[in-house]
């Protein structure tokens, strides 16, 4: 348990409920949700789901006509054919971790990532006394690992890689030709590549594909909880390869039973044309906010080096302020009632230089939060 | 991997089912929960949930008001006073099984279970790398561990025992003495409980308390499934001693990030007036079908020495038709159309002489079940 760490965000995000209370406004650009609702015909598609009485389990992989949705997903979107029988739906991406990292990692065993990354990846490693060895990474690859990095860092014990595009917290999405390399030198070394694509709708005119374009080793996380705005529900995936897949679902069984029931009807919903028109527009509208953050922040002081491609967040080099990022985000709160998230809480490179900036919020927030930061900065 | 058992009976469901298509009638007698849909103000408060737009993350530990109802309910129903800030919402008993292994195993260390039992329960142990030491156990001691027993078995090495009552797949309760001897014995031996009541509301005239009545030491694991209704909802909790809070409160941000956030709000309504009648009278009637079923299942020639006051299960021991329950079980199923599950899906004492008969059926279908093994057995 002393390995596992909490989110320190979580102390930044109870002093401003606390200013909150008090009666101040703060500015949230620390939450790493759409602030959008789920979309209607997905909540009308939950709604009927209860209506109907389909609260009961359902199999440990999931609804048949949701695992053959998704699967017709890959192959509309990324022209990629997957049967049914490899895509597990889980408990939010989060299951789908959970599973991955438990088939793949034996005690002592070592899985590569990037640092900064997502904190809960390591400690699912963890969780299964593995070791996540963090690769420092900046903005001369991306904030991504690379095939170099990777033949640079495997050893004996080193058994997998975990990559994730776009990436929390640098929104930073892997080119195709980068991807390929990464999984042919991972699969070189008999290897294999844990790769999440919880982000993926969410990319801003990069080109993009999946990794299951490229192998069919690859384990592939996804989750309905960014593009389709469905968090709260709690829904993922994994796309396992063929030899993945009894491993997968006997763990399932015992971990979890299966993913909620309510919400993968609702789920059902999220690939109709109604509500595609509906996350598309708010692609969109995450687009915009980038472009009006990303200058903004730079021109605060703000070293932002690369203009990432996905997600909703930026990873900024506050140097020219700080040399430590959690007492800067803890000042910028205080001090001009902006919530941001410190490094530290995304890897052990250079943490107290960045800070992640979420544009989960409406331009006029956003504005109103790079004014407030002005007036302090 | 290797250690983790699939849940056998999954086999089995799935002649079943072929039986099915092939236009016969299967009588299910092998299912794990109440045949019953979800209580109506449940549901009502699901949908209100979703036309209310709560569909975004809530707090890893769950909703204030959910917890804050919790704590209520053990104040109410067994007297006993816990601050709601010992109290995390988890996915499924499932996730709170998780946290409390989680935090109490690590690797090499010995926890103490009935066998037989949950299957699931030794997974988890296993995942973290600890060593889940199977009791075996018979009606002698209510198919119960005892304060003898976990004397008896106690070593160096030994961190915690694991008890369900009432009990899968026996149905027994530990009485409340029993209860708070076990407990003492533990804590002695400076170890720790895990106690599994997720069957609590499902009790049949035994006297019952809650673990908490005798120790704030004990890791309480509840779920809304069983008593509640709830099974596809994923919803349960964990009640935490003081100086584990912290841990799971971290552990659950990193595994889960948070419960269902529409289930939570659902849940409220599991503990108005309105939805405690229904899941009364739904006690009631399982109660009246173990009345039908046990000593029905006693005539054809099961031996079941005590009668179980709890839950939904009859163990049976089936020593005098076969000494392979699982082709046994098979065998019902081709010749009778009724499905049971074979003991090897609960551990390794005496599995191949005893079957789990789960009344989660009207009586009509338990009487047509019972009428199709007379014919054959």
């Amino acid at each position: 348990m002393a390995d596992i760490a909490p989110f320190h965000v979580m102390a930044l995000l109870a002093r401003a409920r606390e200013l909150e209370a008090a009666g101040r406004t703060v500015i949230h650009m620390e939450i790493g949700e759409p602030d959008f609702p789920t979309a209607e015909p997905i909540i009308a598609a939950g709604q009927r789901a209860l209506l109907e009485g389909h609260t009961r389990y359902t199999a440990a992989a999931g609804l048949p006509a949701l695992r053959q949705a998704i699967a017709d997903q890959y192959q509309a979107r990324y022209g990629v054919a997957i049967s049914p029988r490899r895509i597990l739906v889980t408990p939010g991406a989060s299951g789908a971790l959970q599973l991955a990292t438990a088939i793949l990692i034996d005690p002592g065993d070592r899985i590569l990532l990037a640092d900064p990354g997502y904190p809960c990846n390591r400690h699912f490693v963890r969780l299964v006394e593995g070791e996540a060895v963090g690769i420092p990474v900046g903005p001369e690859t991306g904030y991504q690992l690379t095939a170099e990095l990777v033949e640079r860092h495997w050893d004996a014990r080193t058994k997998a890689i975990l990559l994730a595009s776009p990436a929390n917290p640098t929104g930073t999405v892997i080119p195709p030709d980068e991807l390929a390399a990464l999984i042919a030198a991972v699969e070189a070394r008999g290897g294999r590549v844990i790769m999440d694509e919880i982000y993926h709708g969410l990319i801003y005119g990069a080109p993009v594909q999946t990794a299951l374009a490229y192998s069919d080793q690859v384990l592939v996380i996804n989750s309905f909880s960014k593009y389709y705005g469905m968090t709260g529900w709690r829904l993922g995936w994994l796309v396992a390869p063929d030899d993945c897949v009894g491993a997968a679902e006997k763990l399932a069984q015992n971990l979890f039973l299966a993913a909620s029931t309510p919400a993968q009807h609702a789920a059902l919903a999220a690939f109709g044309a109604e509500a595609q028109a509906i996350s598309e527009a708010r692609r969109h509208e995450f687009q915009a906010r980038r472009d009006f953050l990303l200058p903004a922040l730079r021109e605060l002081g703000f070293h932002i080096p690369i203009t990432p491609d996905g997600a909703f967040y930026l990873y900024a080099d506050c140097g020219r302020f700080t040399d430590n990022s959690y007492e800067f985000a803890l000042r910028l709160l205080e001090e001009s009632g902006v919530a941001i998230t410190p490094g530290i809480d995304f890897g052990h490179h250079l943490p107290n230089r960045h800070v992640r900036f979420a544009y989960t919020n409406a331009i006029p927030q956003l504005a109103e939060g790079v004014e407030r930061l002005r007036r302090v900065l």
